[in-house]
């Protein structure tokens, strides 16, 4: 699968970076929210940009297709064994294939442009059943990563029919490879259960991407620790920014992520299994563990933060300490010189003992400050 | 339409961007609170300062009219094909004009005067029905916009009833121009619906207003971003300051029109329909994202503002290192210079090789003091 | 009426802010709590100190007396007409007036101590209906003043009844003239409800003097601002000092103030009309507004100190690189001609071009000098 | 009464402030929490360490015990006239006499534990009536005193049944010596209700022994306020800490204080009669204030911190202006000085005019310097 | 025993520490959740690395055996007398022990995964009974140790089921062998009890493990304490920042074990008596003291930092105070010095007197300077 150089992956880095801390939304203003069937045309397409694929499964059987005609799919039914069936479109680009699938399972329009924009806060929304739209459980999550020092995030949406899953990636890589695996070994437990378990397993896979996030900040935040301790210097004070940045950014995904996941195991849905919402309460678990550790990583550079300040402040005190003791010594002494090469008549000038007893009084001068900061704990 | 010179739009700009920080209300205190039908003759007055439109609607049918002689115009019926009346009222200036919308509508007196004073906080009022006074939904809004680096807020207010929407800005320029074009052009969702679906969607708008000036703000953090890391000086510290300001600002206008969203979502009102109430769940996702957009920004600058300080606190040791190696290194040779210009009778002065030797002596001293700076990693 | 010296009012100015921030109650240790209607002759009393009015009205009518026989008039009827009757009572001093009060509408012993204590926390107690004591409202109010750059606070507490209001205030002087005059204009609304709309006129009274206080502290901050980032000295250090510890001291008179009309429009009380509970709902909006601008306020001294010790930070910056600017182009220097001006046999001496040569050193050495600190940004 | 020298009161100060903020339960661990009657012998006695005194009372009349003979007390009946049983045990160190205590009002053994711990967190538990123990209920509270600049507290334990309060306090000492003379005036308000109003009075008592200790407080800020502003130094420095540190103290204390009371006033509770909740209610009032106050100096103290912070930073701005004044002024004058000083043949120094030039060279560059200063704003 | 070097106890000590903090899950991402018996296989096993003990009893008898076979001991019935039959498994590294339990009590897979990772978040799961699995209540704690001034954690899994408790954890040391004794010594109330009460026992044991980590911090903490009042250096610093690290990191434990606790408390479960939630309230009690605890060291940490800082500054003051008294002093009469050393034609040091006044003029402007200091509070 060849990577399309549209794909936010590909977006030049520091763009990237911060359009995901700071950017809002680009639903243009004034425009009307929600996206109707027939005005998906009028959106910019690309032929072709869009991998739909599709999984049928029970416990026995197992048929997995790429789609490339849609339509002829779209009418065929499904066969009558499937018990679960997912349809995964990677890639956002070509609206003649958004428009087939959202007709076809009757999406909400609010709903298909939360889909398209692509930037949207992990939320649930429960569009129940009605005449105009079948009852649908619309879930849109993010993943988190880091690349090359930069953390990123991409959107996936669900929408969760009785025995249908539908998830929509931005970008055609596919973010679900080793779930697919699991589907595909049999007796698996995934196999065995229902279509909400399948969501179960996708947002689990989806959590569980933070960890190695997390234990990339660990390491990082270690090595910090260390310099700060020991050499602080700018490149420590750019890198504790750096990570603050960062940490508010992975904390901004993942707050809604943990509210997500804890409405999905509190409220009662009606396509949810109740073996499902119990894994579900294991996910929810992670999210507090990832939650508590972004807390701690937090709370730990600012206390790093505040050392290294405190460390700063150190070494100017030690510096000014060398100054102030190298002025205070010599600075009288060079009066007392400069006092004796004035030329005027000084009796002290005609005597050949004033230049031992000279010498004398500097030493004793010197010695004096010297144990007076003694005293004072200067060193 | 020409720019009244009495809008908040042209008051002189240092003291618009304070007031809406900073000002509390002007009721005079101990007066009566709200304001009678018969006490609004005793209201400031300017003729011809507002301008008042009417637009009826249906899913087939349009009539837009800029309404001159207001007696007649509300003596008139309307058309029997008018579903949602659309009564915009621009500019607050004319008080014979809001005096017959509101005894037309039978506004409540609180009401009335919360229109009229214009620096009210966004909230939503249940008037029920009762003998006295119909039925209305009241809400109070607020706009927010930048204008040459100043943030400046406008109030609008609703009256929602059964078929008709009033609203009422406090200048005569036209906010919702956009939203009349969607209404004009036919089969729009918001023709099809009811009038609580044209509330919907001028909340709508006036929230989508959050956004450009979030990317706004989202450019500038990130130039100060730069300039903090490379560069900070006086200025930076004046643009974090500003930057704080306008946040807290922005907050102060955000937080209540949240409440006031959730509201209008959570608690059923007879006047809003089950649709513009789905569509309004909508509304209050925008909410949360831009409140979590600002308190991002808030806690960035937090940041910055703390890596401001360190880097100012790393300068000033870079800076007092550069002092403390040039005294420490040439203090004590100057006083030896001195010591040797002294005039008493000093032997070593007699000799032709004590000038190489001070140079040698001189020397050592140097890189002696330079490996010590080395050593403690001053350089 | 003239102005009593033992009012809170007349106190020394500094003892009466530091006791509203600090000083805690007065309430001896090991005293019983409450006030028995037999102790109250033990506490000390001072004649004539008490003025006490009453206001009788309904629609149509309206007496209002200023009682000196307090004994007869406690014995008359009210007149049939009367619809609400309000006792005002001003002072605290006379025990024989407050008794006969006291007695006469069975008040709570604990409310009696309340009102005499003078420094109670601004709250609400239900004294429901039992054999013994009559159901009455208990209501706490304070009003914050600014005087001589001084805030106050004083205390007026309210008895409400089903046809009766009691106020009292612990000073002669007459708060609630404004209100009084409202009264006597016939046709006001306040004539035309009940006993608890006369409540909710007072209580918004109390709340609106807020507004011009906080108008004060706003044009304070402003000016506050302009001195931070322009010229901060020691001035605006105290400035801000202050204007922290009276907005601390504002706080704590407008949280429970806060609490106090939320209780009143959230719970139903026998004695509060549904009319009433919807004005109040209007005071609580005001609260509202005067608490986030009190937030506001907070925050923004906040922000105000940081960006003070940051100018500070600035400021020493730009003097150090002065002083180390100096002393790194003069300090070699000086050293230089030291040795030349050292009494040994010194080659160059010999030379007639030594002198223009040094000169041209001490030019290149500045020159290196100066373009080394450009390099490293210090001017 | 003697006081011993083992109770807390005569621990050396300094552990015994520490104790209080720091040290954790001296619950063995691995032991068995609660301790049964049987093992109450294990536990170190000391025999005639305890003070145990009986009052019974009804409105009428009044019977005061010390307790001697407390098996021969134990087994008598109570007077018949006997309304309330209140047995007070100071000192907690002969465990024959807590035995004997417990076991005729069979406490719960986790209760006993409590009381004999005498390092509790202030609570209250429901010991519901069952077949093994009656109904109790068991509340913990502490008293705050200072003495001598050093914060400490005692425990005092409550068990309140139908007729009977029994206390416990952890030193001979009397606390409650008002309150007994409360009790033997006839016709207090206390004679005439019932024991659950004499658990009012007492903790109403120890409640209010907060407020000297507040207003001393008041005071110590005070002062270190105008100290802060004037001449702060290091004895501020460590004033300002010492104050932060007693208020964490205090602070421990009052919360739980807070929520016990809170705890009384809301649950319903067998043993407590109407009565004495809404004189509870009073006290929890006084909790609100003392809780409010105790913010409020908290806040008041940061802030004093702050502007300490900001004192050093401004006097350290001062001091270096100094420095560079003077450095600036006359390090390049002693080059020029030094110059002169040159034995190399320099033909200004052959002209009799060159010393009046230098003189005015170097006033003319010092008040340029001056000007140059004064322009900055430095002085 | 012997320790097995595969414990966490013998890890590398610094990334203990570390992970403790710091590292996150260590559950492979994509990989299914859960362990169903079957994959138990899988798992990497060291045989002989668990020991299994079991404990009978009920009031009158009791049996303890260290299981050897296991399977032998599975298939034979418990005896008739057992009331409560307590498992103990130390040690997670044979697989086939795990399974065999895991078998015969029928754990849930996600139960047996959070078992075997080791680094769970404590917390209480019901598993409520249902065809596949028995009623269980699973409940994860943590312990926590100081070795060498770092803190370490371990984890014990519990399984309550209604006569049996089966404990997990991952050390073959015995971290509950003070409960062991007072089980074995008859009459105890642990053995009067039922099996939810030996749950109570084992969590109170745990949690007391925090007093005596807390006593060791409270020392700690207070020698910081002195130390930074009295001579804080940069070993101070590094003390406090350990402090705050370990703090955060008891914290991170403490926090979801109190939940844990008073979850036990609140929801009622089947397996727990009604006398065991009395004792956890206990327990809840002691967690309460151990967060206040952690809070106020956390609070007062946090003030040692900010004493730490200001002593830092006020030092740095005292410094260049020094450095500027001298300068100021000196520099002015070095000058002068210098001006007379010149060798230009000076008609003063012509004169004998030119000496003397020299010095005279030295001492008065050294006086005058002195004075000026004193003035300004130098010194």
């Amino acid at each position: 699968m060849v990577k399309t150089p549209a794909t936010p992956d590909s977006m030049p880095e520091e763009a990237a970076a911060t359009s995901d801390l700071f950017s809002a939304q680009s639903h243009p203003v004034g425009a009307a929210a929600g996206i109707e069937l027939q005005d998906l045309a009028r959106h910019p397409t690309r032929k072709g940009s869009v991998l739909v694929s599709c999984i049928d499964y029970d416990a026995d059987n197992l048929l997995v297709q790429e789609i490339n005609d849609l339509p002829e799919f779209i009418e065929r039914h499904r066969p009558e064994w499937s018990k679960v069936r997912w349809i995964n479109v990677r890639g956002l680009g070509d609206m003649q294939v958004i428009h087939a699938v959202a007709e076809k399972y009757e999406l909400h329009p609010l709903a298909i442009e939360d889909v398209l924009a692509g930037q949207q806060r992990p939320k649930v929304d429960d569009y129940r059943g009605s005449g105009e739209h079948p009852g649908r459980l619309f879930v849109v999550a993010k993943t988190v990563r880091s690349t090359r020092h930069r953390v990123t995030n991409k959107q996936v949406s669900f929408f969760l029919g009785r025995n249908t899953l539908l998830t929509f990636q931005d970008s055609p890589q596919d973010l679900f490879e080793p779930v697919r695996r699991r589907i595909e070994s049999p007796g698996s437990r995934v196999r065995t259960n229902d279509v909400s378990f399948l969501l179960y397993v996708l947002l689990d896979y989806i959590v569980d991407q933070f960890f190695p996030l997390l234990e990339e900040y660990a390491g990082r935040i270690e090595r910090l620790e260390r310099s700060v301790l020991t050499q602080p210097d700018r490149a420590t004070l750019q890198n504790i920014h750096q990570i603050k940045r960062d940490l508010l950014m992975i904390r901004r995904v993942a707050w809604p992520m943990r509210e997500l996941i804890r409405e999905l195991t509190r409220d009662h849905h009606e396509c949810l299994s109740a073996d499902a919402t119990t894994y579900l309460r294991d996910v929810y678990d992670h999210m507090l563990v990832i939650f508590e550790l972004l807390q701690s990583y937090h709370d730990f550079v600012s206390t790093l933060t505040e050392t290294y300040m405190s460390t700063v402040s150190n070494r100017m005190n030690e510096i000014m300490k060398t100054l102030t003791i190298i002025s205070t010594i010599f600075v009288p002494l060079t009066f007392l010189a400069g006092v004796y090469g004035m030329n005027m008549p000084i009796p002290e000038n005609q005597f050949a003992w004033a230049y031992p007893v000279f010498w004398i009084i500097a030493l004793a001068m010197t010695l004096t400050m010297l144990r007076w900061f003694k005293t004072k704990g200067w060193f």
